[in-house]
């Protein structure tokens, strides 16, 4: 039996995405075999695209898609946790632009009621990774995060979770049309114009953007604060003033979700999923999705995504 | 009543060390009055004298040390913890080159009856910044931490300290003729030529050297690990690879003592004294002390320091 999927032929622009087939295996272990609905597009898989993030040696090489939502079709023998027909969302290492998957169940969070199958494909890339950055910041209840590219996918999950927390939030965007969104959501809005800024002192920073912003996060942070890295947008290597570190007790952590180990991911799921489904049922927290497409315009979803003007996530739907 | 103490005279050379006098005031609130036996000498104490440190606000401006031994001469109203007659060490931030001190209750470590004064004015900011760093580093019992400068003063209690834990050690020196005495303490020992190093996989560092070492750190770090900065010796600006912190979600921490607020200095005296109390009575730990000089003999004794040649501190006694 096939499966349909996207492969990347090579590395360039978006001439370069194929729509292929690929052999099903049955469900082996502990792995649940999944009926993708959609799949949420993540600007690693654009990095993938262009040569710059291969993908982990574990995951398919030339099947992109980090995160995906659908309906379990099939349960490894040493499955326990999902039953056919159970709606489930989850993140990959890489080929979730499958239209079916076998997936670790560990790897699996279960839909909340409340959400549509659309809305869960954009949520759990965006969701643990704000999920993460703001444990691994260390601001908790009465502290002020300042969050870069606050009206990104992650930027939209990070403020929903920081309220929730009691923690403040400065949004920053280098788009003066998505200040309103980032205030929408409960955070202040700051306008960055030519990658420089100068905002009170905070406790955590939350940075997508990396070497650009470096010496402004630096400046930024008070006395024992954190920054944690998530993304590079802005460049990998930076000049560091590591006297700043030491005189004020400064942390920076880089971190990613893709390239750990399926026990330190199951351990991030149970986590997030132990604290957040009542969040989702009640609405406190929802993903936010800037447009949902056909699997057919994945070339101009990436092309969108690129351009830097969305809100929130893009979805594409088989 | 006058008290001696040692002042520096603007910025310089040994040539701005003198010999001064100042007045004495009753201990009030919770301090304790103590006549000082010894002083360690510090990096910060050089760098303060070349005017590279000034002292923090708090602190007085042109009298340098920050640690001392001595014994309680008097005891402040609000005062509970020493009476009069016991043997103390502590650190201050600045001021510690007198023959009299007023020093709150909180920074003050009772002598461990094993150790001589002139040991324990050895002890205070080498072992407090050893204890701090591991626990920064996150290395526990079973893991490898890479140790620079490990001959040094903090570098010797720190191979102590992991001793005691479990933790291994690679220590690091520049100076082949102080290999023996790392591995004497039970360390792996690693000479480094040319400011360059390539050494086996590590679970956390702890460094002094900051820039000159900051690319080869960051390449030496297993996935997760934490890079600990409590010196800067090998310059303060470098270039980051932010790629790599990503990639192996690494944490680089900067820390020091001095500018902590002295409620953070007390939790971390208070944490370090409960622990090591039985350690140094049975003689498991103990500062590695590289020579005992009167006071009069300071200005030698910094030229010392400066020729990087010692092994574990240099005291100076009143």
């Amino acid at each position: 039996m096939n499966t349909k999927c996207i492969r990347y032929d090579g590395a360039g622009g978006i001439e370069v995405i194929r729509f292929d087939c690929k052999s099903r295996h049955p469900a082996s272990g502990t792995e649940v075999g999944i009926s993708i609905a959609a799949v949420g597009l993540n600007r690693g898989d654009i990095l993938q695209r262009k040569g710059f993030y291969p993908a982990p040696k574990d995951a398919p090489q030339d099947i992109p898609g980090l995160e995906f939502s659908g309906v379990v079709e099939a349960v490894g023998k040493d499955a326990t946790k999902f039953a056919i027909g159970d709606r489930v969302m989850g993140i990959v290492a890489g080929g979730a632009f499958s239209s079916y998957l076998n997936v670790d169940e560990r790897l699996l969070l279960r839909v909340p009621p409340a959400l549509s199958l659309t809305e869960a494909a954009a949520l759990p890339e965006v969701f643990l990774t704000a999920f993460d950055a703001i444990k691994r910041s260390n601001v908790t209840k009465g502290g002020l995060i300042l969050l870069h590219a606050a009206a990104s996918g992650v930027g939209t999950a990070a403020i929903q979770l920081c309220k929730t927390y009691g923690i403040e939030v400065l949004g920053t965007t280098r788009s003066s049309s998505k200040l309103k969104t980032i205030e929408g959501l409960g955070a202040r809005a700051h306008l960055i114009v030519d990658n420089t800024f100068q905002v009170q002192p905070v406790d955590g920073i939350i940075d997508f953007i990396g070497a650009a912003y470096l010496k402004d996060n630096i400046r930024a942070l008070k006395v024992g604060g954190t920054l944690v890295l998530v993304g590079l947008l802005g460049g990998a290597r930076g000049e560091i003033s590591l006297s700043h570190l030491l005189a004020k007790r400064l942390k920076v952590e880089g971190t990613v979700l893709r390239s750990r180990s399926i026990e330190e991911k199951a351990e991030l799921i149970r986590a997030f999923s132990t604290e957040g489904e009542g969040y989702f049922n009640r609405g406190d927290w929802k993903p936010v999705i800037h447009g949902v497409y056909p699997m057919s315009e994945l070339g101009a979803a990436h092309e969108e995504m690129e351009s830097n003007t969305t809100v929130g996530k893009i979805v594409l739907c088989w």
